[in-house]
Protein backbone atom coordinates (compact mmCIF):
# COMPACT_ATOMS: atom_id res chain seq x y z
CA UNK A 1 0.00 0.00 0.00
CA UNK A 2 2.98 2.43 0.69
CA UNK A 3 6.21 2.47 -0.22
CA UNK A 4 8.63 5.31 1.96
CA UNK A 5 12.00 6.30 -0.10
CA UNK A 6 14.23 8.23 3.00
CA UNK A 7 17.31 8.80 4.34
CA UNK A 8 18.20 8.27 8.42
CA UNK A 9 17.30 11.44 10.47
CA UNK A 10 16.05 13.43 7.50
CA UNK A 11 12.66 14.90 6.46
CA UNK A 12 11.15 11.69 6.50
CA UNK A 13 11.61 10.89 10.06
CA UNK A 14 8.08 12.15 10.67
CA UNK A 15 6.64 9.97 8.18
CA UNK A 16 7.83 7.86 9.03
CA UNK A 17 6.85 7.81 12.34
CA UNK A 18 3.40 9.02 11.30
CA UNK A 19 3.24 5.46 9.30
CA UNK A 20 3.76 3.34 12.19
CA UNK A 21 1.44 5.43 14.29
CA UNK A 22 -1.35 4.62 11.80
CA UNK A 23 -0.52 0.64 12.30
CA UNK A 24 -0.43 0.24 8.13
CA UNK A 25 2.29 -1.91 5.78
CA UNK A 26 4.48 0.19 4.60
CA UNK A 27 7.77 -0.33 2.36
CA UNK A 28 11.06 1.17 3.14
CA UNK A 29 13.42 2.46 0.88
CA UNK A 30 16.83 3.75 1.73
CA UNK A 31 18.53 6.34 -0.19
CA UNK A 32 22.52 6.63 0.32
CA UNK A 33 23.19 10.31 -0.07
CA UNK A 34 26.28 10.31 0.14
CA UNK A 35 26.28 8.17 -3.20
CA UNK A 36 23.90 10.73 -4.82
CA UNK A 37 21.05 8.00 -4.55
CA UNK A 38 18.58 11.12 -4.79
CA UNK A 39 19.87 12.36 -7.99
CA UNK A 40 19.38 9.00 -9.66
CA UNK A 41 16.98 9.30 -12.97
CA UNK A 42 14.91 6.84 -11.66
CA UNK A 43 14.36 8.74 -8.43
CA UNK A 44 13.42 12.23 -10.19
CA UNK A 45 11.36 10.63 -12.09
CA UNK A 46 9.03 10.14 -8.72
CA UNK A 47 10.10 13.47 -7.65
CA UNK A 48 11.91 16.10 -9.72
CA UNK A 49 13.52 17.83 -6.65
CA UNK A 50 15.46 14.81 -5.72
CA UNK A 51 14.28 15.36 -2.18
CA UNK A 52 13.23 13.17 0.53
CA UNK A 53 10.63 11.84 1.62
CA UNK A 54 8.91 10.04 -1.38
CA UNK A 55 5.91 8.37 -0.53
CA UNK A 56 4.23 5.50 -3.10
CA UNK A 57 0.58 5.75 -1.95
CA UNK A 58 -1.04 2.84 -3.73
CA UNK A 59 1.88 3.12 -6.50
CA UNK A 60 1.32 7.03 -7.14
CA UNK A 61 4.50 9.17 -5.81
CA UNK A 62 3.76 12.16 -3.68
CA UNK A 63 6.32 14.58 -1.43
CA UNK A 64 6.31 17.32 1.20
CA UNK A 65 6.70 16.11 4.51
CA UNK A 66 3.33 18.06 5.93
CA UNK A 67 1.65 17.02 2.98
CA UNK A 68 2.25 13.69 3.44
CA UNK A 69 1.63 13.93 7.33
CA UNK A 70 -1.79 14.88 6.47
CA UNK A 71 -2.90 12.63 4.03
CA UNK A 72 -1.93 9.54 6.22
CA UNK A 73 -3.97 11.31 8.85
CA UNK A 74 -6.82 11.36 6.68
CA UNK A 75 -6.88 8.25 5.26
CA UNK A 76 -6.29 6.54 8.65
CA UNK A 77 -9.10 8.20 11.16
CA UNK A 78 -8.74 5.36 13.58
CA UNK A 79 -5.06 6.46 14.38
CA UNK A 80 -6.34 9.97 15.68
CA UNK A 81 -3.44 11.58 14.15
CA UNK A 82 -5.32 14.92 13.48
CA UNK A 83 -8.83 16.49 14.32
CA UNK A 84 -11.12 15.60 11.81
CA UNK A 85 -12.49 18.45 9.12
CA UNK A 86 -15.47 19.73 10.67
CA UNK A 87 -13.72 20.44 14.06
CA UNK A 88 -13.01 23.35 15.82
CA UNK A 89 -8.79 22.34 16.35
CA UNK A 90 -9.09 22.08 12.36
CA UNK A 91 -7.77 25.38 11.17
CA UNK A 92 -5.53 24.87 14.58
CA UNK A 93 -4.15 22.05 12.62
CA UNK A 94 -3.72 23.29 9.04
CA UNK A 95 -1.95 26.68 10.74
CA UNK A 96 0.70 24.99 12.38
CA UNK A 97 1.24 22.09 9.61
CA UNK A 98 2.43 24.75 7.49
CA UNK A 99 3.95 27.25 9.96
CA UNK A 100 6.28 24.11 10.88
CA UNK A 101 7.11 23.65 6.91
CA UNK A 102 7.07 27.20 5.69
CA UNK A 103 9.34 28.75 8.21
CA UNK A 104 11.37 25.94 10.48
CA UNK A 105 11.68 23.57 7.11
CA UNK A 106 12.54 26.33 4.26
CA UNK A 107 14.65 28.30 6.69
CA UNK A 108 16.96 24.70 7.99
CA UNK A 109 17.28 23.65 4.36
CA UNK A 110 19.26 27.38 3.91
CA UNK A 111 21.03 26.70 6.88
CA UNK A 112 22.01 22.73 5.84
CA UNK A 113 22.76 23.94 2.36
CA UNK A 114 24.82 27.02 1.94
CA UNK A 115 24.91 26.36 -1.76
CA UNK A 116 21.23 27.19 -2.15
CA UNK A 117 22.31 30.76 -1.13
CA UNK A 118 25.37 30.29 -3.98
CA UNK A 119 28.17 30.12 -1.22
CA UNK A 120 30.22 27.08 -0.22
CA UNK A 121 30.21 27.99 3.38
CA UNK A 122 27.31 30.79 5.25
CA UNK A 123 29.16 34.32 6.10
CA UNK A 124 28.95 34.91 9.53
CA UNK A 125 26.07 37.44 8.94
CA UNK A 126 23.89 35.21 7.09
CA UNK A 127 24.56 32.14 9.26
CA UNK A 128 23.30 34.57 12.41
CA UNK A 129 20.26 35.39 10.32
CA UNK A 130 19.45 32.32 10.06
CA UNK A 131 19.92 31.38 13.39
CA UNK A 132 17.48 34.24 14.49
CA UNK A 133 15.26 33.29 12.39
CA UNK A 134 15.15 29.43 13.27
CA UNK A 135 15.35 31.02 17.39
CA UNK A 136 12.04 33.21 16.74
CA UNK A 137 10.03 30.31 15.66
CA UNK A 138 11.04 28.08 18.58
CA UNK A 139 10.55 31.45 20.40
CA UNK A 140 6.60 31.80 19.00
CA UNK A 141 6.02 27.79 19.48
CA UNK A 142 7.36 27.75 23.00
CA UNK A 143 5.13 30.45 24.01
CA UNK A 144 2.00 28.92 22.20
CA UNK A 145 2.80 25.47 24.09
CA UNK A 146 3.77 27.14 27.63
CA UNK A 147 0.09 28.74 26.91
CA UNK A 148 -1.93 26.14 25.34
CA UNK A 149 0.07 22.91 25.49
CA UNK A 150 1.57 20.53 26.61
CA UNK A 151 0.66 19.60 22.31
CA UNK A 152 0.71 22.20 19.71
CA UNK A 153 -3.13 21.46 19.86
CA UNK A 154 -3.56 22.01 23.41
CA UNK A 155 -4.50 18.45 25.28
CA UNK A 156 -4.19 16.40 21.98
CA UNK A 157 -1.66 14.99 19.85
CA UNK A 158 -1.85 15.28 16.24
CA UNK A 159 1.52 14.93 13.16
CA UNK A 160 1.70 18.52 13.83
CA UNK A 161 3.58 17.15 17.11
CA UNK A 162 5.55 14.73 15.01
CA UNK A 163 6.81 17.27 12.59
CA UNK A 164 7.90 19.77 15.42
CA UNK A 165 10.16 17.04 16.66
CA UNK A 166 11.47 16.13 13.93
CA UNK A 167 12.94 19.95 13.06
CA UNK A 168 13.64 20.15 16.88
CA UNK A 169 16.00 17.54 16.57
CA UNK A 170 17.43 18.94 13.51
CA UNK A 171 18.88 22.00 16.17
CA UNK A 172 20.44 19.67 18.43
CA UNK A 173 23.99 20.98 17.02
CA UNK A 174 23.16 24.70 16.85
CA UNK A 175 24.20 27.37 19.55
CA UNK A 176 20.95 26.77 21.58
CA UNK A 177 19.48 23.41 20.52
CA UNK A 178 15.13 24.09 20.43
CA UNK A 179 15.47 21.98 23.85
CA UNK A 180 16.66 24.95 25.62
CA UNK A 181 12.79 26.51 25.40
CA UNK A 182 11.36 24.47 28.34
CA UNK A 183 7.73 23.76 26.63
CA UNK A 184 9.18 22.55 23.25
CA UNK A 185 11.69 20.22 25.62
CA UNK A 186 8.47 19.13 27.21
CA UNK A 187 7.38 18.90 23.80
CA UNK A 188 10.17 16.48 22.51
CA UNK A 189 9.66 14.60 26.01
CA UNK A 190 6.39 13.44 24.92
CA UNK A 191 6.82 12.97 21.58
CA UNK A 192 10.25 10.47 22.23
CA UNK A 193 8.33 8.65 24.77
CA UNK A 194 5.68 7.39 21.96
CA UNK A 195 6.47 3.86 20.86
CA UNK A 196 6.34 4.97 17.20
CA UNK A 197 8.67 7.11 17.88
CA UNK A 198 11.27 5.08 19.55
CA UNK A 199 10.69 2.07 16.83
CA UNK A 200 11.22 4.88 14.02
CA UNK A 201 14.15 5.68 15.51
CA UNK A 202 15.69 2.11 15.73
CA UNK A 203 14.35 1.14 12.02
CA UNK A 204 16.44 4.23 10.91
CA UNK A 205 19.71 3.56 13.33
CA UNK A 206 19.31 6.76 15.01
CA UNK A 207 20.82 8.11 18.36
CA UNK A 208 18.43 9.56 20.85
CA UNK A 209 19.39 13.48 21.32
CA UNK A 210 20.66 14.97 24.45
CA UNK A 211 17.61 15.66 26.94
CA UNK A 212 18.64 19.74 28.48
CA UNK A 213 15.42 19.09 31.55
CA UNK B 1 -17.81 35.00 10.49
CA UNK B 2 -14.99 36.27 8.80
CA UNK B 3 -12.71 39.21 8.86
CA UNK B 4 -9.63 39.05 6.47
CA UNK B 5 -6.54 41.39 7.48
CA UNK B 6 -4.76 42.29 4.48
CA UNK B 7 -2.38 44.62 2.40
CA UNK B 8 -2.50 44.86 -1.59
CA UNK B 9 -0.74 42.52 -3.03
CA UNK B 10 0.56 40.63 -0.69
CA UNK B 11 0.20 37.11 1.07
CA UNK B 12 -3.47 37.80 1.56
CA UNK B 13 -4.30 37.81 -2.24
CA UNK B 14 -4.89 33.96 -2.28
CA UNK B 15 -7.28 34.20 0.44
CA UNK B 16 -9.05 37.32 -0.57
CA UNK B 17 -9.74 35.29 -3.55
CA UNK B 18 -10.91 32.50 -2.11
CA UNK B 19 -13.48 34.10 0.16
CA UNK B 20 -15.27 35.84 -2.42
CA UNK B 21 -15.42 32.11 -4.41
CA UNK B 22 -17.20 30.86 -1.26
CA UNK B 23 -19.65 33.03 -1.62
CA UNK B 24 -19.30 34.01 2.16
CA UNK B 25 -19.78 37.28 3.95
CA UNK B 26 -16.42 38.82 5.41
CA UNK B 27 -15.12 42.17 6.60
CA UNK B 28 -11.81 43.47 5.40
CA UNK B 29 -8.98 45.35 7.31
CA UNK B 30 -6.13 46.58 5.69
CA UNK B 31 -3.01 47.03 7.40
CA UNK B 32 -0.90 49.93 6.57
CA UNK B 33 2.71 48.40 6.06
CA UNK B 34 4.09 51.87 5.14
CA UNK B 35 3.12 52.97 8.66
CA UNK B 36 4.02 49.46 10.54
CA UNK B 37 0.49 48.35 11.32
CA UNK B 38 1.76 45.22 11.10
CA UNK B 39 4.19 45.57 14.14
CA UNK B 40 1.19 47.01 16.36
CA UNK B 41 0.93 45.42 20.04
CA UNK B 42 -3.17 44.69 18.84
CA UNK B 43 -2.05 42.81 15.49
CA UNK B 44 0.68 40.70 17.37
CA UNK B 45 -1.95 39.72 19.34
CA UNK B 46 -3.56 38.47 16.40
CA UNK B 47 -0.21 37.45 15.09
CA UNK B 48 2.64 36.87 16.97
CA UNK B 49 4.96 36.87 13.00
CA UNK B 50 3.38 40.60 12.30
CA UNK B 51 2.37 39.06 8.59
CA UNK B 52 -0.67 38.93 6.95
CA UNK B 53 -2.82 37.46 6.10
CA UNK B 54 -4.77 37.10 9.25
CA UNK B 55 -8.33 35.31 9.14
CA UNK B 56 -10.57 35.55 11.89
CA UNK B 57 -12.80 32.68 11.92
CA UNK B 58 -16.05 32.92 13.92
CA UNK B 59 -13.65 35.13 16.27
CA UNK B 60 -10.50 33.16 16.36
CA UNK B 61 -7.59 34.01 14.57
CA UNK B 62 -5.36 31.80 12.05
CA UNK B 63 -2.51 32.39 10.27
CA UNK B 64 -0.88 31.11 6.92
CA UNK B 65 -2.06 31.45 3.77
CA UNK B 66 -1.46 28.23 2.42
CA UNK B 67 -3.48 27.33 5.78
CA UNK B 68 -6.13 29.77 5.52
CA UNK B 69 -6.98 28.24 1.81
CA UNK B 70 -7.20 24.45 3.05
CA UNK B 71 -9.70 25.64 5.50
CA UNK B 72 -11.53 27.57 3.39
CA UNK B 73 -11.96 24.55 1.17
CA UNK B 74 -13.31 22.59 4.05
CA UNK B 75 -15.64 24.57 5.36
CA UNK B 76 -17.40 24.96 1.57
CA UNK B 77 -17.55 22.11 0.31
CA UNK B 78 -20.51 23.47 -2.02
CA UNK B 79 -17.66 25.97 -3.75
CA UNK B 80 -16.10 23.25 -5.15
CA UNK B 81 -12.32 24.55 -4.17
CA UNK B 82 -10.37 21.23 -3.47
CA UNK B 83 -11.13 17.26 -4.12
CA UNK B 84 -12.85 15.94 -0.64
CA UNK B 85 -10.91 14.10 1.71
CA UNK B 86 -10.84 10.45 0.37
CA UNK B 87 -10.49 11.76 -3.03
CA UNK B 88 -7.94 10.51 -5.36
CA UNK B 89 -6.59 13.81 -6.39
CA UNK B 90 -6.33 14.69 -2.60
CA UNK B 91 -2.51 13.40 -1.97
CA UNK B 92 -1.57 15.51 -5.06
CA UNK B 93 -3.85 18.89 -3.16
CA UNK B 94 -2.02 17.91 -0.59
CA UNK B 95 1.45 18.07 -1.74
CA UNK B 96 1.14 21.62 -4.00
CA UNK B 97 -0.60 23.45 -1.29
CA UNK B 98 2.91 22.47 1.14
CA UNK B 99 4.88 22.39 -2.04
CA UNK B 100 4.03 26.31 -2.88
CA UNK B 101 4.02 27.28 0.29
CA UNK B 102 7.54 26.15 1.29
CA UNK B 103 9.39 26.39 -2.20
CA UNK B 104 8.01 29.43 -3.23
CA UNK B 105 6.45 31.38 -0.36
CA UNK B 106 9.45 30.96 2.06
CA UNK B 107 11.80 32.01 -0.96
CA UNK B 108 10.17 34.98 -1.67
CA UNK B 109 10.38 36.12 1.63
CA UNK B 110 13.90 35.84 1.28
CA UNK B 111 14.07 38.04 -2.16
CA UNK B 112 12.08 40.22 -1.09
CA UNK B 113 13.45 41.36 2.60
CA UNK B 114 17.04 41.53 2.33
CA UNK B 115 17.51 41.87 6.14
CA UNK B 116 15.93 38.19 6.82
CA UNK B 117 19.88 37.46 5.70
CA UNK B 118 21.17 39.95 7.80
CA UNK B 119 22.02 42.21 4.48
CA UNK B 120 20.11 45.71 3.90
CA UNK B 121 20.62 44.82 -0.04
CA UNK B 122 21.32 41.00 -1.25
CA UNK B 123 24.93 40.97 -2.26
CA UNK B 124 24.97 39.37 -6.23
CA UNK B 125 25.41 35.99 -5.10
CA UNK B 126 22.40 35.42 -2.91
CA UNK B 127 19.99 37.20 -5.63
CA UNK B 128 21.74 34.64 -8.04
CA UNK B 129 21.37 31.84 -5.76
CA UNK B 130 17.82 32.86 -4.62
CA UNK B 131 16.72 33.57 -8.39
CA UNK B 132 17.58 30.24 -9.50
CA UNK B 133 15.41 28.95 -6.64
CA UNK B 134 12.48 30.49 -7.55
CA UNK B 135 13.05 29.56 -11.41
CA UNK B 136 13.65 26.02 -10.46
CA UNK B 137 9.94 26.03 -9.10
CA UNK B 138 8.72 27.35 -12.30
CA UNK B 139 10.52 24.65 -14.15
CA UNK B 140 9.05 22.09 -11.74
CA UNK B 141 5.74 23.64 -12.17
CA UNK B 142 5.73 24.51 -15.53
CA UNK B 143 6.63 20.56 -16.22
CA UNK B 144 3.30 19.71 -14.41
CA UNK B 145 1.28 21.73 -15.88
CA UNK B 146 2.42 20.83 -19.70
CA UNK B 147 1.69 16.92 -19.00
CA UNK B 148 -1.30 17.10 -16.34
CA UNK B 149 -3.15 20.67 -16.92
CA UNK B 150 -4.04 23.10 -16.99
CA UNK B 151 -4.22 23.48 -13.57
CA UNK B 152 -2.35 21.82 -10.81
CA UNK B 153 -4.93 19.01 -10.03
CA UNK B 154 -5.58 18.29 -14.60
CA UNK B 155 -8.96 19.29 -15.35
CA UNK B 156 -9.90 20.38 -11.60
CA UNK B 157 -9.17 24.04 -9.91
CA UNK B 158 -8.38 24.60 -6.67
CA UNK B 159 -7.11 26.37 -3.94
CA UNK B 160 -4.12 25.70 -5.40
CA UNK B 161 -4.01 27.07 -8.44
CA UNK B 162 -4.89 30.47 -6.40
CA UNK B 163 -1.89 30.35 -4.65
CA UNK B 164 0.24 29.67 -7.65
CA UNK B 165 -1.31 32.65 -9.31
CA UNK B 166 -0.36 35.22 -6.41
CA UNK B 167 3.53 33.63 -6.35
CA UNK B 168 3.65 34.37 -9.88
CA UNK B 169 2.50 37.98 -9.71
CA UNK B 170 5.09 38.28 -7.39
CA UNK B 171 7.79 37.86 -10.03
CA UNK B 172 6.40 40.17 -12.48
CA UNK B 173 9.17 42.72 -12.39
CA UNK B 174 11.91 39.72 -12.10
CA UNK B 175 14.72 38.79 -14.57
CA UNK B 176 12.23 36.53 -16.19
CA UNK B 177 8.80 36.08 -14.69
CA UNK B 178 7.02 33.26 -14.04
CA UNK B 179 4.63 33.99 -17.17
CA UNK B 180 7.63 33.26 -19.54
CA UNK B 181 6.78 29.78 -18.78
CA UNK B 182 4.06 28.75 -21.89
CA UNK B 183 2.02 26.59 -19.62
CA UNK B 184 2.07 28.93 -15.96
CA UNK B 185 1.23 31.79 -18.62
CA UNK B 186 -1.96 29.46 -19.43
CA UNK B 187 -2.56 29.17 -15.86
CA UNK B 188 -2.30 32.67 -14.72
CA UNK B 189 -4.66 33.69 -17.43
CA UNK B 190 -7.08 31.08 -16.04
CA UNK B 191 -7.14 32.47 -12.91
CA UNK B 192 -7.68 36.42 -13.57
CA UNK B 193 -10.34 35.21 -15.62
CA UNK B 194 -12.14 33.94 -12.66
CA UNK B 195 -14.38 36.45 -11.52
CA UNK B 196 -13.12 36.02 -7.50
CA UNK B 197 -9.82 37.18 -9.11
CA UNK B 198 -11.08 39.99 -10.56
CA UNK B 199 -13.02 41.31 -8.35
CA UNK B 200 -10.36 40.62 -5.37
CA UNK B 201 -8.11 43.01 -7.50
CA UNK B 202 -10.62 45.82 -7.68
CA UNK B 203 -10.93 45.73 -4.02
CA UNK B 204 -7.23 45.67 -3.23
CA UNK B 205 -6.82 48.47 -6.67
CA UNK B 206 -4.29 46.25 -8.03
CA UNK B 207 -3.55 46.67 -11.67
CA UNK B 208 -3.51 43.30 -13.89
CA UNK B 209 -0.11 42.15 -14.50
CA UNK B 210 1.72 41.97 -17.97
CA UNK B 211 0.31 39.38 -20.49
CA UNK B 212 3.03 37.37 -21.85
CA UNK B 213 1.23 35.51 -24.42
Amino acid sequence: MYTLYYSPGSASMAVHAALIEAGVPYDLEMLDFQHGEQRTSAYLRLNPQGTVPTLLIDGKPAFESAALLMTLAERHPQADLAPGPGSPLRPAWHQWMVYLSNNLGATFRFWFYPSDLGADEHPDAVRRALQQKIEAAWECLDGELSANGPYLLGERFSTADLLLAMYMRWSRNMPRPATSWPALDRLALLVRQRPSWKRMTELEGLTDWTLMA
